[in-house]
C-alpha cells in the first residue's frame, strides 16, 4: 500500500481578489491523502483550521518531540483509531494574523471563499464523499472558533464540528488584551505606526501580541474601511473609555451569544464537540463552560471535555476529535 | 515651640454597632497636631483616607527609607510648604479589607459614620476651623476613591479633595481581577470556604489578592445580606457568565459614571485634584484620564497630574496635594 | 496585673561613631516588657533581629490582619505557650539596608556594637537574667543570618538561637541577584550613580532590589574603603566576568562553610533551631537543608523544620521558635 | 535559471551506531542548493547548526511573518548580499534535545560524526569547494556554541565561524537554570522519573525547560554511563549542595575558558564572528562580552556585535554573518 502523502496546491480565489488588506488571493493549501489513497474510492473529509497567526501548511512543520499533522494522521489510521480520511489544511491568514474565517470589509470574504470556493474545489479534485454527513471541520483557538462558526452558519456543508480551545466569551478571552494594549501602545508609536511597522518589530512577544491580536480581531469584527486604521476598536486608545457600540459589533460574533440565532443549525449537527484546557492562558475554559451551559439549556446535544493543560501545544487533542468524527462516519 | 504629636483616640460609633460583618464599632483614630499646637487657635483640617487593607494608623508605620505621615507633615510644615494643619487618620477597615467609605448593607454604615460621627467628633475635640472652606479630604487608592465620593456626596463637609490613584473606571481597575478569581477560586475551596478561612491563608499574595478584593468590593457595591455569602458577584464563579444586573450595581458607584449626578457638588469644590502614576498596576491612570476628559466636557474645574511611577509607595504625592490644599486655605 | 509595654530607647554607641557609611550612632531600640513586669524579678531575654531593609522597631508596625510583635508576645504569654520574657528589638540598619550584624570596614562595627554595647546596656537597665543560659537570639532572613552568626561567634552571649529563613548557601541565595544586577545596572546609570541616588528611585522594586541587595551585602562581606564605591563586587559589572577572590571573601561569611570553624560553639548551644519555607523566594530552603545535612555529618544537635510558605509574612514562625526557647528556659 | 532547492537526504552514520541514548544513526539532513546550481561548478559551503531542541530541517519550517532558511538564502543571493552557496542543515539532535556537537559517552560521538562523516559526505556528493578556506559554520544558541567549538577544535575543517547568541560563560547561562530545577524537580517525581516520562509532559514550558536543559547539558558535559541517570549534575538535587568536581567538567567545555588551549586555532580563522542580543534571556550577552574581552587580551582577531533583541526569533542575524562569510570568500 502506498504511503500517505501531502499535496501542497496553489488555489486561486476569485472572492479574495481585491481584499481590503491586500493579502494574496492565491493560497497554498495542504491536502493529506491517506495511505493507499485510491481516487476511485470515496473518503470522508475533514478541514483543519489553524489558529491566529497560523496557516494550514504550518501544521506540517517539524517539531522537537511532537508529530506534525501527517505523522499524527498516519498513526491514527495505522492503529485503526480513525478510518482513512482526506484532510485539508486551508490558508485564511491575513496580514494581521487571521480572518477568523468570516467575511469582513476590513479583511476579505474568507467565509465565502471557504464555503463557495475551497470546499467545492476539494470535492472536485479529490475523492471525497461530497456530503455534510461525511464532511467535518475542526480547529484550535481561532481555528476552533472558525469550526464553531461554520457549524452555526454552514450546517449544509459540515455535519460535524470540533472546537478545541476556541475563541468564545469575548469578555473573558479578548477583553483582557485591551489592558496591555492601552499600557503599551505608546511604546509602538500609536496604532497607526503599529499597523505600518509591526512586521519589523523585534521581539514579537508579550504586549506586542496583545496589540496585534486586538488589531487583528478588530479588522474582522468591527471593520471600518473608511477610517484611517480600517477598523474601530471598542475603547479609546488614550483614556480607555469604553465604546459600547463597537463592542456590540464584536459580541455579534461571540459564539456564546449566537445560540438562539443558530439553534436549528447546531441541533442538526451529527457532532458538536468542544473542549478546552483547564489552565487555558486565554481563559477559554470559561467560554467553553458557558457555551456548554447554554447549549444544555437550549436542549442542543454536544460533547464537552476539559483536559489538564494550557492553550499551547495541544495538537494531541485532535486524536480525540478526529476519532469522534471518524466514529460517526463509520 | 512644642513638637508635633499624634494622639491615638478610641472613637466609639453608634452607627457601626451591629454592622453586618461584625467589625468593631470602636475605632482607633490617629490625630496629628502640628508643632506648637494651641487649642486656643484654630486650624484647617485634612482627613487622610487609607487604601484597601489599610487603617489610618498604619500611615504611622515606620519604613526603611521613607517618612511616615508624622515625619512627612513635620517636614512640610517646617519648610513652609504647608501651613500647620490638623490631620485625621480614620479607620474604616472591615474584615474584608475596607468599606470604600460608603454605606452598605454588606459591610456597615461607613459613610454615615464618617460624616455624621467622626467629623463632628473631631471638630468638637480639636481646634479645627469647622467649615468646608477649611476642611479637606485626601486619600490613595481606595482612599482616593473615598475622597472622590465625599467630594461628590458631601460638599457641605469637604471643600477640597485630593484623589491619588483612586479607584475609578471599574471596567479597567476591578474587572481584570475577576479573571484570576475565576482561575484560582477552586484552589481556595470555593467562595464560601474562602470567606471563612482567608485570614489564615499563607501567603497572601498573587491571585489571593484578586479574590479578596473582589469579595471586599462586592460586599460594598453589591451586598446581598440574605444570601449565603452576604453579597453578589458580577459573574458566575464557575463558568464566568456575566451578570449585567450585578455589574450595574457596581457601576452605580463608579466615579466616572457619577459626574452628571453630582455635577453641582463637584463644581462647588475649591479644589478637585486627581493624579495617577503612568504605570499604575491597576490601570488607574486610564480611570483618571477618563475622569479628566469627562470633567472637562462637563465644564467642571479640576487639576489632573500624572507621574512616572506605579501604584505602590507613592506617599510622596501627598506633598503635592497637601500643598494644594494649604495654598487655597491661606 | 499591668499590661505589657514597649519602651523605645535611644541608645548611643561609641563603636558606631565614625562608621564608614555615616549612619547614626544613636539607635532607637525597642524593649518589650511583659505583662506584670517587675524589676525586682528576673526574666530571660530574647533579641529579635530584623531582616535586610528592616529596623527592630518596624516589628511594631501595624498590619491589616496580622499581629505586631507586641500583640504576638502578649498572646503567647497569655496562653502560656511561652513564659514572660524581655524581648529586645535592635537597630543595625545601614544606609544600604543592613549590616548583617557583622563588623565591616564598609559599614561599621555592628557585631561589636551588639555584643559589647547593646547586650550589656540591656542587662544593666532591665531585669534580665544576664547569662547565656537565659539569653537567646532569633531573626528572619538577614536577621536569621545574624542569629546564626552570633550562635557561631558568640556562644558566650547566646545559648539559644533561632534562624528563620536565614541567609546561607550564598551560591543559591545571593548569586541569582547578580543576573538582574548585570541586566539592569545601566538603567540606573551605573553603580556609582546608583549608590548616590537610590534613595530617590521610584518604584523600589524588581531589579532595583537585586542591585540594592548586592550593594548592601558587598559593603558587609567585601568592603574596600579605599575604592570609589567602598566595596568590591564578585563580578565585572559590564561583562559579568567572575572574580573568585572577591567571592571567596563572601563565602568566608557563608554559614554553611563555617561549621568546621565554629563546631564547638554550635555544639555548646542549648538550642540551634532553623527553618525555612518550602517555596522561599530566595532559595533559602536549600541553604537550610545543606546546613542541616552538614550539621548532621558534624554530629552537632539541631532542630530543622520546613513549612509550606514563601519568604514573606512569616512572623508566625516566631511562635514556634520562641516556644522552643521558652521551653528550655523553664 | 533553475530555482533553489532543498534536498532532504537520509545520511547513515557508522559512528552514531550504538549511541548511549539510543538515538537514530540515520539522520535527515537538509542541503540547500542555490538557484542555478550546477554540479560542474564549485561553491563555498556553510553548515548551519540548530539550537537545543532543534534539528536542521526545522529551519525549513514555515512561520507567520518570517522567512524560512530557503526563503532567506534565496533573498540574500538574489539581492547579491551573498554569493551562491551550498548550505547544509545537519541533525545532531538527541532524545534530551541536543548533543552540543561534541563527543560524549552520555549521548554519542556527534563531533566525530560531524567532522569525519557528514562533511566528507557532503563534499563527496555536492559541488562544494572542499577546503577550509571556503567552508564555514554558523549557528544560534547551542548551534552558536557548536560553531565556536568547531572553530577551536577543527580549524582544519572550518575557516570561518559565526556564533550567534552562543552558549558561553556557563556560570551565567546555565547555572541560573539549576534554581528552577531544584525548586521543581519534585513536581516531576524526581530526576529518574523525569528522564523516563518527560516526552509526555504537558505543557513543556517554564521550569520544565530548566530541568530538561540541565539534563541535556549534563549528558553532554558530565556523562556518567555507569550511573542510574547516565550523567552527573553539579549539585545535590535535594539540598542544592554544590559539586565542584562535576562543575569543573562542564567548565572544561566553556568557550570562555578555552581560549588559551585553542588560541592558535582561533587565530588561524579567516572569520571569527560573535554577536548577541542586548536582552538575551539566557544572559549570553555577558558571555559574548567576556569572550570578546578575553580574545582582545589574547590578541586574537574577531568581530563582536550586539543588537537590540532577546534570544528568540533572531534568524535575521544570519543575514549579517552569512554576508561576512561570503565577503571573505569572494
Amino acid at each position: 500500500m502506498t504511503n500517505s502523502r501531502v499535496e501542497i496546491i496553489l488555489h486561486e480565489s476569485d472572492l479574495l481578489k481585491g481584499n481590503f488588506l491586500g493579502d494574496p488571493y492565491t493560497r497554498r493549501v495542504g491536502v493529506y491523502l491517506p495511505p493507499g489513497y485510491d481516487s476511485a474510492k470515496r473518503y470522508p473529509s475533514a478541514y483543519l483550521l489553524s489558529g491566529f497567526t497560523g496557516r494550514g501548511t504550518m501544521m506540517l512543520n517539524e517539531t522537537a518531540w511532537g508529530e506534525n499533522i501527517q505523522q499524527r494522521l498516519d498513526r491514527l489510521i495505522a492503529t485503526g483509531e480513525i478510518q482513512p480520511l482526506i484532510v485539508v489544511l486551508p490558508d485564511c491568514f491575513t496580514r494581521y494574523g487571521g480572518s477568523q474565517y468570516i467575511n469582513s470589509e476590513g479583511t476579505g470574504q474568507y467565509e465565502d471563499y471557504f464555503i463557495q470556493e475551497l470546499v467545492p474545489y476539494i470535492d472536485a479534485h479529490y475523492a471525497t464523499i461530497a456530503a455534510r454527513e461525511r464532511r467535518g471541520v475542526a480547529g484550535k483557538s481561532s481555528g476552533g472558533y472558525g469550526a464553531m462558526i461554520f457549524g452555526m452558519r454552514h450546517p449544509e456543508t459540515f455535519g460535524a464540528i470540533a472546537c478545541h480551545s476556541g475563541d468564545m466569551h469575548f469578555d473573558l478571552c479578548y477583553r483582557p488584551d485591551f489592558i496591555p494594549f492601552l499600557r503599551s501602545i505608546d511604546k509602538y508609536g500609536g496604532v497607526e505606526n503599529f499597523i505600518a511597522t509591526f512586521q519589523d518589530v523585534h521581539p514579537k512577544k508579550g504586549d506586542f501580541n496583545s496589540i496585534l491580536s486586538t488589531v487583528g480581531y478588530a479588522a474582522c469584527y468591527s471593520p471600518n474601511p473608511a477610517s484611517a486604521w480600517g477598523f474601530d476598536i471598542p475603547f479609546n486608545a488614550e483614556t480607555g473609555e469604553w465604546n459600547d457600540a463597537v463592542w456590540a459589533r464584536w459580541l455579534a460574533w461571540d459564539p456564546i451569544e449566537l445560540i438562539p440565532q443558530y439553534g436549528d443549525a447546531l441541533r442538526s449537527l451529527q457532532l458538536l464537540f468542544l473542549d478546552c484546557g483547564l489552565r487555558d492562558e486565554f481563559n477559554l475554559q470559561f467560554g467553553a463552560r458557558t457555551m456548554a451551559a447554554r447549549l444544555e439549556r437550549a436542549g442542543i446535544p454536544f460533547r464537552h471535555e476539559e483536559f489538564d493543560d494550557g492553550h499551547f501545544d495541544i495538537q494531541y487533542r485532535y486524536d480525540v476529535s478526529l476519532k469522534a468524527m471518524s466514529d460517526i462516519w463509520k
